[in-house]
């Protein structure tokens, strides 16, 4: 049977008896995850699918798909199919206890209200239904599908958009964050994994998937990444390049968990110019990233963090820069506001 | 007068009246850089040559060409030229103590001996001489001709290396280095200055430069990123990905540099598993890291320093590790030593 290489830390710290959510589009990747969960006898899980409504019927039809396969998953607890080799597979004999839960959201529009991009719109409506999923399910731990080729490509990305080192580390083994209140923790057991390996395991157990919902989130720049510069760096470099990025990217992860432990709470309304002045540069700049994340001000790049801190110079003549969404921060009395 | 858009704080944290030391190969941007600071009344230069003995007569060319810049800019202090447009330039009027040093060294031979690549042997070589000069002229800093574009590529050399965000962050504005019990303070003017910018201004004051010595350190992997992946990616991608790269390996040094100041000493001839142990995992790599080059263990690469740190795990068994140049890491009695 084909064997992924995964983190033996995932299901040591989250054992296959306890309750989980689990992330699942329909795609190739989530289709993988779920199975593999089973397979290993997490027999309690609860399966999240958000409609995008981004493409009419197709968005309906990945959302029947989902449902099925988790009521083939609970018909077939009893029943363990062949595998293609013939054996018997370790395949869901533990499962029954499956449960589907849906939502829709209306993407185009909300990233109209909230002038955010597509991508970033479905992500925020996707960790939204998780969070409400959490809350009401009690259970506040989430399986999504993210692989090691996703995290080099998101590595990128963000590199390529100038993110700075917070945002080359966007993607953790196990991180938290809080979506409405909710603090959810975000389980990748795969981001170890390559997608190559994934196809052998989703034809090896010859699953069926989803093709668009694959391919739901990728942005246009992200195709380019994947399709062309990827396999250009590997004709030129080398084919260890990939795993050189992943590398980094994960030991970015590791720095960035441990920076982000060393911030302190930054719910405050307002930020002491003094407290500011006192934090090494890149401490500033991650501790007014946090606190501007809290002030719900979206979409923060890097130079509307340098315009911030500029308020905090000493020989700045400057009391007040712009925002996002027609937001300005301002500086009063030894202190940085939001307007 | 074509002007470099350099940072203000290298001009203001060091003034033009003191004495300073500064590495020209006779490249264009050393040239430039020389050139520069001279326009700008640093009078007091001693400028910095080695002869790698690479190629031959063409180094001793180098040296040459070097040692009668020098000659020329003291000859020409009271006589500034005139630029293209005929306007006077702010050329070096205050020039005329300009000092030159020079020395040679047999970079192949010390490659083979010490199992280096080319490259890294001469950047020994050059900070080994650079130190020993500024020790026996007791002047502890040396500005460098290093660019944005030279920033950017080795930015991503060591993305592609998998060297971790402490490669990622390997040029500073300006940064120190302790090199044969020297501190060296080393200041990298150009480093906000893009090669085009250094060209122009090069072609404006009709600056005369050796262009073997432009190319002497353009490795296989460094000319491919130069010449082929970096143009891929702006041609794929637009033009303001080395902008997007070069704020983002701008941030990571200043993170790198709080996260230097964040270790303690690690001098000591052991390190205990205790510490090691209490330290976040970012941190541990990099207190290794630290640790493994006071001991003197050259050529540390990721692997190598996640073997050290296994022998602090708990539930591990293995008491002894390899390093590079046939050395060894044991853990004995709760402590780990190189032997």
């Amino acid at each position: 049977m084909q064997t992924l290489s995964t983190d033996s830390r995932v299901t040591r710290h989250f054992p296959p008896n306890a309750r989980y959510l689990i992330g699942v589009s329909g795609g190739r990747d989530s289709v993988a995850l779920l199975h593999w969960l089973i397979s290993l006898g997490y027999g309690r899980l609860i399966v999240c699918h958000l409609n995008h409504r981004l493409r009419g019927r197709s968005g309906d039809a990945d959302a029947r798909f989902v449902s099925r396969l988790v009521e083939r998953y609970n018909e077939q607890a009893l029943r363990p199919p062949r595998t293609r080799t013939g054996k018997r597979s370790a395949y869901p004999t533990m499962a029954g206890g499956i449960e589907f839960e849906s939502s829709s959201a209306n993407i185009r529009a909300l990233g109209k209200q909230k002038k955010m991009s597509i991508e970033t719109a479905a992500r925020e409506a996707r960790y939204a239904f998780f969070a409400e999923t959490a809350r009401r399910r009690n259970c506040r731990t989430i399986f999504v599908g993210h692989h090691a080729d996703d995290l080099v490509e998101t590595f990128l990305i963000n590199l390529f958009r100038g993110a700075g080192s917070a945002g080359l580390a966007a993607m953790q083994q196990i991180s938290t964050r809080r979506v409405d209140g909710v603090d959810l923790t975000i389980v990748r057991p795969f981001l170890c994994v390559w997608r190559k390996e994934i196809d052998d395991y989703v034809s090896e157990h010859r699953l069926k998937f989803r093709e668009d919902a694959t391919n739901k989130n990728l942005t246009p720049l992200r195709n380019r990444i994947r399709h062309r510069i990827i396999p250009y760096l590997e004709k030129i470099l080398g084919r260890n390049i990939r795993q050189n990025i992943w590398r980094t990217a994960m030991i970015a992860a590791d720095e960035e968990k441990w920076i982000e432990s060393e911030l302190h709470d930054s719910t405050h309304a307002d930020f002491s110019v003094v407290k500011l002045r006192a934090l090494p540069i890149a401490l500033q700049r991650r501790a007014l990233l946090k606190w501007l994340r809290a002030q719900n001000v979206s979409d923060i790049g890097f130079a509307a963090i340098e315009r911030v801190r500029s308020l905090a110079d000493r020989d700045t003549r400057i009391a007040k820069v712009n925002l996002p969404e027609n937001r300005h921060a301002r500086r009063r009395a030894g202190k940085i506001f939001i307007e």
